[in-house]
């Protein structure tokens, strides 16, 4: 590629750390083995997937038996729902769950199948203008057949943090399944399970520097759970299948890497991010930031353009080098406005013309001022050829 | 390690070629983005996904959109036996699924918990004393309320290859679903579709030299089907998560070369694997062959041994830097006697004392003449300190 790329979509994906790719390479050619099987092959993949379940753990503070390594963050939620509801309503528990309003689709699509196949009844908690869920929300939502509560750590859309701790309280107060999909806050937030006070949480390698298809579900111990990915005994009868051992070291590597650097790192992308917002803001008649101002993720700016096609803006600004998104990489390609963006109250005309930029490890200073010099006028120009269609 | 190592444990799992991981390289820290984003690296991302996509299809004999990929077989046989079962009883067509008795455990008890947790209702077909599925009994188990039949094309712990084409003749003249676990097939025999007849099928890279962590569920077009890992809409709404680009390169390239040389190394792995057997059954005494004498897969060579603990058999054989199985890594560590050899009508003095060698690119005439030196010393100690504890 000739000119030089601005990635600007780290929350739909990252490259994987060089060091990340090095710590994987014995595992495809040399230490080999099925971690079940108990010859040396076997027994030498086995230590490596129990090393890095100690450091995974380590990082989430919980025991390395609480640690179940999955195929993706999609794979962990779909497991967390699936498996915490049909494990409480076989124990006659009930078949109530909530959900916040903004999941994202492994969690929401999940659990309207739960509800139009299976016979669970669902409610979806509202947010606020900035997408936050109140926790007395959760508190009245509660109910006597209530078998799981699952909220995000922070949002993809508008990266918007969300009060995990406090909804965890009202939860365990109450003897409640608490999940939280914390894909989006892997290597930017604190992980400790125990401050968070959650029963299960999602992660997935690929959003903090690791490696496609490879995630994490932390399942606290004593937590009502179905498997619903059944065969081998593997993780416990938790998660069957050949254990992905290159991925997983892969996964363990960059978590400990993000974690161990995420202060200084969080500090510098917060600084980019704030130049980016204000200089949109001040650059862009009728753009507002989406989320919340201050409690949103570091790397996190998104924003609305009024009467503006979220994916024509997209096409407009990778003509000029630069990859951002509308929101989500997994609902790109459709032209309906965002339900999150929806669920904050935010108007049709609005909603649709949404742009998410996410910085990381390889932006810089630079990277900013090119954008914020293209993208006011690809605005602009997008709303002149609208004016002149009209 | 300074001994040279034997491994024979290829059924388990295989090392990866040095070209598949050569061919994932760039999908690591350059081509990396999110294949459901549409800025360029979402698009360079798509196409290679595509072009993987393609390569599988070529093999397969069927539509490239038809191949789903997955994270595992395990997890290819879940989505195959769940997402039909929920999907035909969504419809009404019933609630009767038939599956084989010698099914890998992904298949085995996936139909287990449909009928203790999920009120399916589950025949187990009986096998002959080589492990072999009689097309007939197929015919005869078949009811009106049928909605799904599985069974495996070869079999893992004694390398039966399965009648599949006429067992597809007999579901498709009844109108059910067929699927069959490949696994085993993957990188030896013939997977064209059509000429098999199947509906369903589950490929698994890391048992023909690609990657762990990546399967196929080939699904046929028109197939009844419920995606029960739901999210965004990857893969056509069939299998949520984000698309590991880098896994499913490898898987397309693992089954490429395989299928390419299938012919001359089947050849070579069955003149070797002829050479093992004729060798242990003259120099072990009390020893059998089990599965199919000829209808086999061609680097397959397992045996039981009377009054032999399997597992102690392999450890003896590990010190001697042979690695085997007892039968399949998924079990390993348990003690009891293998479902599959019970099945097959051995006696549990028999049953317990499996061994597994499957043979591989590594494997050479020496290693053979190896273990047809290391092995029957090695059975003999065994049986001399049982004979003194007793």
């Amino acid at each position: 590629m000739g000119m030089r790329w601005i990635y600007l979509d780290h929350s739909a994906t990252t490259p994987v750390d060089p060091r990340v790719v090095e710590a994987m390479q014995p595992y495809f050619t040399e230490i080999y083995g099925n971690s079940a099987s108990i010859h040396r092959f076997g027994r030498a993949a086995a230590r490596a997937l129990e090393e890095s379940r100690r450091t995974v753990a380590e990082i989430l503070g919980c025991h390395p038996t609480e640690v179940v390594f999955t195929g993706s963050g999609t794979e962990s939620d779909n497991l967390a729902l699936r498996g915490v509801a049909f494990a409480q309503r076989r124990a006659g528990r009930g078949h109530h769950l909530i959900v916040s309003s903004v999941e994202h689709h492994a969690v929401l699509n999940t659990a309207r199948q739960l509800e139009e196949v299976f016979g669970f009844e669902v409610t979806y908690l509202p947010v606020d203008e900035y997408g936050m869920v109140d926790p007395d929300e959760v508190g009245r939502a509660i109910r006597k057949d209530t078998i799981l509560i699952s909220v995000m750590y922070a949002n993809n859309e508008v990266g918007t943090i969300q009060p995990i701790a406090e909804i965890a309280r009202i939860a365990r107060a109450r003897g409640i399944p608490f999940h939280t999909d914390a894909v989006q806050a892997g290597g930017m937030l604190d992980l400790d399970v125990n401050r968070l006070g959650v029963d299960l949480m999602t992660l997935s390698a690929h959003k903090f520097y690791g490696p496609k298809g490879v995630g994490v579900l932390y399942i606290r111990q004593g937590t009502p759970y179905l498997p619903v990915i059944t065969g081998g005994g593997h993780e416990r009868g938790r998660r069957a299948g050949t254990v992905n051992v290159a991925g997983i070291v892969g996964l363990a590597t960059a978590l400990r890497l993000a974690q161990e650097s995420r202060e200084s790192e969080n500090a510098r992308l917060r600084r980019l991010r704030d130049r980016l917002i204000q200089g949109i803001l001040e650059r862009v008649p009728e753009a507002r930031l989406t989320g919340h101002p201050t409690e949103r993720l570091p790397h996190h700016a998104s924003f609305v353009f009024r009467g503006i096609n979220g994916e024509e803006l997209l096409l407009a600004l990778d003509v000029e080098g630069i990859a951002a998104s509308t929101g989500s990489a997994c609902t790109s390609g459709r032209p309906e406005p965002s339900e999150v963006l929806l669920a904050m109250g935010l108007p049709h005309e609005w909603a649709v013309g949404s742009l998410r930029l996410t910085l990381g490890k390889s932006n810089t200073e630079e990277d900013i001022e090119t954008v914020l010099e293209v993208l006011p006028r690809a605005v602009a120009r997008l709303r002149e050829m609208q004016a002149i269609e009209v």
